[in-house]
């Protein structure tokens, strides 16, 4: 991509109203734009990120041999009537009427239409079944902050699944334990899994996933050690028996934590962002939405059920909260909006076209590349490239040129390499 | 994909309700699920369709130099008060407020939007721009029906083009129509440009793009020369002046059509569905939303704007309707959502084993392959591939399996071969 034809509205500075970093920076960034209170324009080099993420997501679902489907973001009043939540959600679920005074509701999640499409199941032989999709809900938050931390339009993955007995119900809860932790070490993100309570989703087994981040709203108890485990899950120094592994360790959030059930341990209290939340709820949805299947005798059965949420824009901005520094984000290679950045320092036409066929080379060897070929200053073009955080920086001037090289700056640790233009392609291939 | 292992509801018969061929076989086929009047489920099979329609409308954009983004379903009414047109839109508009009492809307279209996101560009350098997404949109129909043709809930694509000069603009607009002409072949429909009205969106130029169906909602007057030259540009007979060639023919909606303006030319009356609208209005948005840019002499100019729409689930269901037999979907092989249907007939556990290597090698293959390895009639079986409607139907008995053959079957032609194992992936590459 040419940046001169590129749409990316960075900034310098931001309102003095934004506190946080994450948000301060993709705002700066232009990855994201505000259009009210609470809702968000994901920019093209935002959706790319987002976008990322989301692949990265629906490939571990799938893996576990998942189902995607799409429901509306639009849900009818009397389902939720049905499973006996319409009353209790709250004022955060946005209620409106339609042309004819039909009750309809923006879904902030969606226990019951996933249910009913469930309800095509007859047999146990078609279970387990796990659905989810990637969907647009609303939570109408009486204080929408942080941008995509707690937006009230946000792009969240919710995956319900559907199980013949108990224990397999539990067996599927765990495969959504397993995704999560390949999910979010592809993400470079450590992540640490938290008994939770159940909330307004009901049942009796329940793990929120926590980015640590001192401005992460949630209080989280944990022993150190734990953070050290996912870490080298997250590197990949560890990669079997995982769930095994951390759930030896006590890690609660502050709702089930308990001071006299850990006085033995080493216990830390941190700030953690929820990026992810798992229930089990047994036959709560398909008790009451009157949802059954015939066993191998005959026998008419509610499955039992579990609901998964990953929220994708969250995701995001906790991963910039976490990976940043003075000058800007510092994107992991996996969710980088490009892969490579080059600034180009020429001024004659005749190095600009150097510098254009140095990036149609990449171009061609499948890397997705952003070249800032404007007339911004050096000093500009710099500030830019460490603002948005690709992780490779690839520097083309005249006097590198006439050494037939370039230099390549990794993002994170600012180190430089002098490399031949002939080397650049392999170079760039071993780092991503 | 195992049929076993898959979420896959098809069914016998519909409701009596249900009068459209696209509607009925696309529940029949279990690609839909209806949640409430005009709400629909994209079940999995369903949503691997849709993807592909919205990634072929993607390519081809992206192709032209536009630039995807993502706005979000929700808007406030003040953009649309500022743009003078909240009053006017009428009752499909759905408005609501939320637990602060302030106006929202979800959108039925985002001219606002998009102008409101544009007004970060400050200087023509900048110009051509065009932003465009991939976004569900609400429109509270008083009749909603025909499932994805009208539903209240659907997935739209629509772009915003920002130019310097109507000159520009009009440039920018030919370069949508064109991308619809690749879009539109790729599918391998016959989408027929017709001159047309600009109705709430305003503005004095509009071309809407009409599939062919007794069943459509729109008459539609042309020259019958016109379709066949779509025709032989969906095949790829013509590929080069498909603009100037087409715009030489008489076509044009109802509200547009005059019959003295068309005396000596043979006109036919058809009945269309519309799957694309383009709209150019000059400055309407820009100079009621107060959009300027800097022109190259210093001086404040509002830029011309269009804005161009596909509605991209009413394509996957005009496409059924355009492309189905007695038996089902015809599925085109760009937008199907497996490549190749097994049909496996083998009863010993040594040839459904073969069956199963058959499978495999196809998919490592990089084919997308479902089978229906299940406890089914051979008669059940061959129905539901043919409801379907995958473009391959590659059946396996025990009697192909001990001559090392297996039959190939054409959805479309019901042509029949019988191919030698070895063989298969090479007969399948030539034919995909």
């Amino acid at each position: 991509m040419l940046l001169s034809k590129y749409f990316l509205p960075t900034r310098k500075d931001t309102s003095k109203d934004l506190v946080l970093t994450s948000h301060k920076l993709m705002v700066k960034a232009g990855l994201i734009k505000q259009i009210s209170s609470g809702l968000y324009t994901m920019l093209p080099m935002g959706l790319k990120v987002l976008k990322k993420i989301e692949n990265i997501v629906r490939e571990e679902l799938d893996s576990e041999g998942f189902h995607e489907m799409l429901m509306p973001t639009i849900q009818p009043a009397e389902l939720w009537k049905e499973s006996g939540r319409y009353q209790n959600y709250g004022l955060e679920m946005l209620k409106f009427k339609d042309r004819h005074g039909a009750e309809l509701l923006y879904g902030p999640t969606a226990e019951e239409v996933a249910t009913l499409i469930a309800k095509d199941i007859k047999s146990y032989k078609n279970l387990p079944c796990v659905l989810y999709n990637i969907q647009w809900k609303f939570r109408d938050e009486i204080r929408p902050r942080f941008a995509l931390m707690r937006a009230r339009e946000f792009l969240m993955m919710d995956s319900y699944s559907f199980d013949l007995t108990e224990e397999d119900a539990k067996i599927t809860y765990n495969k959504h334990y397993d995704a999560y932790l390949r999910i979010f070490a592809r993400l470079g993100l450590t992540a640490i899994p938290m008994q939770a309570d159940t909330g307004e989703i009901g049942g009796d087994l329940s793990h929120e996933f926590h980015i640590i981040a001192e401005s992460g709203e949630s209080e989280i108890f944990y022993e150190q050690d734990l953070e050290l485990l996912i870490d080298k899950i997250k590197t990949g120094e560890i990669s079997s028996n995982l769930r095994e592994n951390i759930t030896k360790f006590y890690a609660k959030t502050e709702e089930k934590h308990n001071e006299n059930k850990c006085q033995n341990l080493k216990i830390i209290k941190k700030r953690g962002i929820e990026v992810g939340h798992n229930f089990y709820f047994s036959t709560k949805y398909s008790s009451s939405m009157n949802f059954n299947v015939q066993d191998n005798k005959g026998n008419l059965i509610n499955p039992f059920m579990g609901s998964y949420g990953i929220g994708i824009g969250r995701l995001m901005a906790a991963f910039v909260e976490a990976s940043n520094d003075e000058n800007g984000i510092i994107w992991h290679k996996n969710i980088s909006p490009f892969d490579i950045h080059i600034v180009d320092l020429t001024k004659s036409q005749e190095s600009k076209n150097q510098a254009l066929k140095i990036y149609h080379t990449l171009k061609q060897n499948k890397f997705d590349v952003l070249i800032d070929e404007t007339q911004d200053s050096a000093k500009e073009k710099f500030a830019k490239s460490n603002l948005i955080g690709i992780p490779y920086l690839l520097t083309i001037s005249e006097r590198l040129l006439e050494e037939n090289s370039v230099e390549i700056t990794e993002r994170k640790t600012q180190n430089k390499n002098i490399i031949k233009i002939e080397n650049i392609t392999r170079n760039l291939m071993d780092k991503l």
